[in-house]
């Protein structure tokens, strides 16, 4: 997906709402777990339970990872299930040298039809630039996340007076520009936001950290620019909503929330 | 596998070799595409043909992934057909928040028996410390890879007068203890291990970079301390020595050459 169906996706949805798929089958509700496939099941239901208020979803790699290759088949249906006009973000922070990182690249872009894929930037330039030959795909890079480790690297001072996050952005986006390119972004973090936008003021945040992990969406939203600018991310607030049959419901009405609260910030 | 056990087996074969499984349907000879788990074939030969000298093996997830939930089989299939006494590294470079960490965890020393999985430092120590509650388990960090954008961030000089990967290591050694944390550091950089042998001297080094990518075995043993701790890794030169049906044999005879020039060097 290029920016501007992304950006025209925020605007009719009048939401920048990203639905994290951290899906967990020690958590899913027990009625589903009978079914022959109940990670895709419970997806599909907050996919169709939320998709008039998101513009994307982010399932975490992990999650199905941690099921071995059933869990893998779960993840490509859940891909190939999610509809043409929500941006795809595989949360995956992958980061190696260049011939894997091509291999990263074919598994997420090519093999499944994701439209971007978070990295991490601690191998540098040839790790990252795998990804920017797609077109109409996305690198998604670390740059400030939501965990407290953030402190221990991320915002160490480097000897040019920048902590280490500003040198990671400021570097790193040269080598692509605002429609192949977004950065992570940590709700939790948005007092250094400032030195974000100062680097990147037209790039897109992916902004996870709203919801369990206490992020506060209006702070957030102050850093939207002209096409928004901003992926805001809720996962687990929203997936278990509720741990019963409702949870599709529930899922909803938390999605419908946000997104409400999101249509009177929004500047697009 | 805990630290005993492995100086044991590299004592008993007098080598440190470390066989790197990035296999690559592409690469693999012809006569083996047809079998129904080709990339499986492929590794137990070239696990049979160089079990004599080596004592580590690491798949590379990478190529694994990029053929979905078939190339996840025949990962579990050739962990599981590894003998007990060879340690197992998953290299997959994975680094996330607390909760997804311990996903990754369970993925790989739980779903799958390695003993070791390659983790990337940028989200600190939240991202790292789920890896080190595993009995008999170990967590790779990166520290100073081999490629040539380690130079963009690892090597950036930090207000302290380190370089990163020394304010990496020196941090998160204190996290773990040289029976379950390793450190990765690139044979093309052995200009600045004396720098890493500073900061750990007692911790093992996983050293990739030694054949395709150009670096010089001899050069690095000098870094071996007691317990040998060194971990050398081959892929290329050893998975692709020939592209025909005497490919095992050809392997076979690269490892053997390796762990020889090793029985020179080694200090156990």
């Amino acid at each position: 997906m290029n920016k501007k169906s992304l950006v025209e996706q925020i605007r009719v949805k009048q939401s920048y709402l990203c639905v994290g798929l951290d899906t967990d089958i020690q958590k899913i509700p027990a009625h589903l777990r009978h079914l022959p496939d109940p990670i895709f099941e419970f997806n599909k239901q907050i996919i169709d339970a939320t998709i008039d208020y998101a513009v994307a979803y982010k399932p975490n790699i992990a999650f199905y990872e941690s099921l071995g290759a059933k869990g893998w088949e779960s993840l490509a249906r859940t891909v190939e299930y999610l509809p043409k006009n929500v941006f795809k973000i595989a949360d995956a922070k992958r980061g190696d040298i260049g011939n894997t990182a091509q291999m990263y690249a074919k598994t997420f872009f090519e093999y499944m039809d994701f439209d971007a894929l978070t990295v991490a930037p601690y191998m540098g330039r040839d790790s990252v630039e795998p990804f920017l030959q797609y077109p109409d795909k996305w690198l998604i890079l670390l740059g400030l996340t939501s965990n407290s480790g953030s402190q221990d690297f991320q915002q160490t001072e480097q000897k040019n007076g920048e902590m280490l996050f500003e040198t990671v952005i400021r570097k790193s986006k040269e080598w692509g520009n605002t429609g192949n390119m977004m950065y992570v972004a940590g709700a939790t973090q948005t007092v250094l936001f400032e030195k974000i936008r100062k680097i990147v003021p037209d790039h897109f945040l992916l902004v996870p950290g709203v919801g369990a992990q206490g992020g506060d969406l209006a702070e957030v939203s102050r850093f939207q620019h002209a096409d928004c600018g901003l992926l805001v991310n809720l996962s687990r607030s929203i997936l278990y909503a509720s741990d019963d049959k409702d949870f599709a419901q529930k899922a909803r009405q938390v999605a419908k929330e946000t997104a409400e609260e999101m249509g009177k910030l929004i500047l697009v």
